[in-house]
């Protein structure tokens, strides 16, 4: 469609819907349609939200203030705490990033793709940057940053996993070095002793492996919004009594 | 600028970026030069994010698989579990959403801002919508569910706060009622009974309540991507023994 088209079709549209009642107007426009944007602007359209593929415009047709759901506001990403029974903690070293070069050991981390479980990236990102396969035990504390990328807010979530496997077979393109360390020893690196997430991570996932501190396990539970399986995390321990 | 004069621009720092070896190209276009974007997206770029007033464009110079950060894929949501000391929960009736017309009490939940601390969120909705006065206490679960809105995921926090005042003053535009409700009443209630979320969320802040049951305290922290204070959510009983 070519924009002369589609501003009629558009305003003829509104027209309509604004005798009809209607408020709130979305257009999702793929990237192909990229031409007709400024034309949609044109009729007091804003940009909601944008995906690689697509851009969501808003109108909201009575004008003033609007009750539109707002969109993502936060970027979420693990950190996997995994101990063997030898109590070596599985680290690593990053190629890239704000550690590139530093030397500096830490736990493998990473970020929750769209649409994963948070205890799913867990495993995901351990299996990825060190071979090593685990099983996500709990949530022990997370963390909410913000201005984190692109004005956006960032959640943390310091997971507790336990190896199935040991052998480490290393990521070449994002990590330097992979390696069990024996947690003396990594509590005892400048990293760990400088930096204050990394001290909270080390303290709260000894104390839970001595038993000394509840984390959050995973519930599957339904979801409001559709059929899809939810996971709620909650101390269930301590709920039930088991 | 005119798309003319834009590609022509466009098409020589393109090239000049692939000779200084840049990868990763940004362009953030206010919403006013929506005119532009057709000329950038036919040399390459896509779209990474938007906000109401601007389009960010990407562009992976080398090609292939890109390393660029995501764009932020969850909003998040917090519902606060408020009783006083004669065991009541404060509880609302929404005037909109899937609940309205129901005549379901619910507690007060909301959308955490762009920006906002998970721990002030609870105490704003709670303002915002029954004219009460409270301070946050605890993080006690969380649940994650996917396409929520817009195909993004969903992170929903339960808090427990303390009422600071009593004297309901509703929020007339989103709520219908709002009252004091004895906690048996409200556990015996046909929404409370049948949805499982408010089924946790009551079982949870009980035994809280009664002593039964950590949550996670909110913590400032420093943030790993800039100067401003972060939140870490742990339980600062079992961690430090007070």
């Amino acid at each position: 469609m070519e924009p002369l088209e589609f501003v009629s079709v558009l305003e003829a549209s509104i027209q309509l819907w604004k005798n009809q009642g209607k408020k709130g107007i979305w257009i999702k426009l793929p990237i192909e349609h990229a031409n007709l944007i400024e034309s949609a602007v044109k009729q007091g359209f804003w940009y909601h939200h944008a995906e690689p593929k697509y851009l969501m415009l808003v109108n909201w047709l009575p004008g003033g203030s609007h009750t539109l759901p707002a969109n993502a506001t936060h970027r979420v990403g693990i950190g996997a705490f995994v101990m063997n029974k030898k109590r070596e903690i599985l680290v690593v070293q990053e190629k890239g990033g704000k550690l590139k070069g530093t030397g500096f050991w830490k736990i493998p981390t990473g970020v929750v793709e769209e649409g994963e479980d948070i205890c799913t990236a867990a495993v995901r990102e351990v299996k990825e940057e060190t071979g090593v396969d685990t099983e996500f035990i709990e949530v022990l504390a997370f963390r909410q940053s913000h201005k984190a990328y692109f004005e956006k807010s960032d959640l943390f979530f310091v997971c507790l996993s336990r190896p199935l496997s040991s052998a480490i077979q290393m990521q070449e393109t994002e990590i330097e070095a992979a390696q069990w360390m024996s947690c003396e020893e990594y509590a005892a690196t400048p990293f760990v002793k400088k930096h204050e997430l990394a001290k909270y991570i080390v303290d709260i996932c000894l104390a839970r492996i001595d038993g000394k501190y509840p984390g959050f396990s995973a519930v599957p539970t339904t979801s409001d919004f559709n059929k899809d399986k939810s996971v709620m995390y909650l101390d269930t321990k301590a709920l039930y009594n088991k």
